[in-house]
C-alpha cells in the first residue's frame, strides 16, 4: 500500500462512503461549490489534477466539466481536523454552477427571511447543457 | 408560517435532517470549518447572530464557542443552487478549530501523498477544553 493509498483509505467516510469536498477558487478564495467524493473520485482527482466527484443522485463518478467544459484544475487539497471533509483549491475554467453562476452560492438570506440572488450569470445554462442540465 | 419559516423548511435536508454548512471568515474569506445544521440550529443561528450546529456524534445542538469562547458572529448566509448546502460568513473570535488552529483545514496533501501541517496553532487546546476536547 502506497502512502497515498493509506492517506485515501484513512479518511473518515460516511456510511455511504463519501466525504464532502468544498471547492474554492485559488485566485479570489471564494467558495465555488460543495460536492461529494468517495475514495475513487479523490484518487482520480489527485491522479488527473482535475476534480472528480461522486453524484449521489446519479450514483456514479463524474468529472466536473465533463458536459460543460468547465473543468477545475487542482492547485491544493486540504483535509480538516476530523479527516471527514476536504477543501480543494482550484483554477476554475468557466463557472462552477450548472445554473450559470460562477459560484453555486449565488443566493443570500435577506432580513425578510428570503433568498435573494446576489450574483450575475456568466453563461447561459440552456446553451451549455442540452440534456438533463 | 413566516417567510423565514418557509425558507428554513424548504432546504433539502438529508435523511438525518441535516445540511452541511461551510463557515468562511468574512475578512480574509478563508474556509474555517464545515459543520452540520438542522432546521433548529439554522433558526437559532439566524435569531442569535451566532453560529449553532447539530453535532452528529453527540446528537445535540451546540453553539460554536460554547466551551472555548471562540464564537462566530454571523455576517451573511448563502445557499447553493441545490438548496442542500449553506455558506456562512462570520467574524471569528479566537479560532475555529478545536485543535488550536484558526481553520480546521490546516493540513495539505503533499506530493508524497501524506498530510502536512501548514498552519501555526493560535491557542493551546489543552488550556481551553478541559473535558472531552
Amino acid at each position: 500500500m502506497s502512502e497515498l493509498d493509506e492517506t485515501i483509505a484513512k479518511l473518515k467516510y460516511d456510511a455511504a462512503g463519501l466525504v464532502p469536498a468544498v471547492v474554492v477558487d485559488a485566485e479570489d478564495r471564494s467558495v465555488l461549490m460543495v460536492a461529494w467524493m468517495n475514495d475513487e473520485s479523490l484518487r482520480r482527482t489527485i491522479e488527473t489534477g482535475r476534480t472528480h466527484f461522486f453524484s449521489r443522485s446519479r450514483g456514479r463518478l463524474w468529472m466536473k466539466g465533463e458536459t460543460s467544459g468547465h473543468t477545475q484544475e487542482v492547485r491544493a487539497i486540504y483535509v480538516d481536523c476530523d479527516a471527514d471533509t476536504l477543501l480543494i483549491e482550484v483554477t476554475q475554467r468557466g463557472a462552477a454552477c450548472h445554473k450559470g453562476y460562477r459560484s453555486c452560492f449565488y443566493r443570500k438570506l435577506t432580513g425578510a427571511g428570503t433568498w435573494e440572488v446576489v450574483a450575475e450569470k456568466v453563461f447561459d445554462p440552456d446553451a451549455v447543457y442540452t440534456d438533463d442540465g
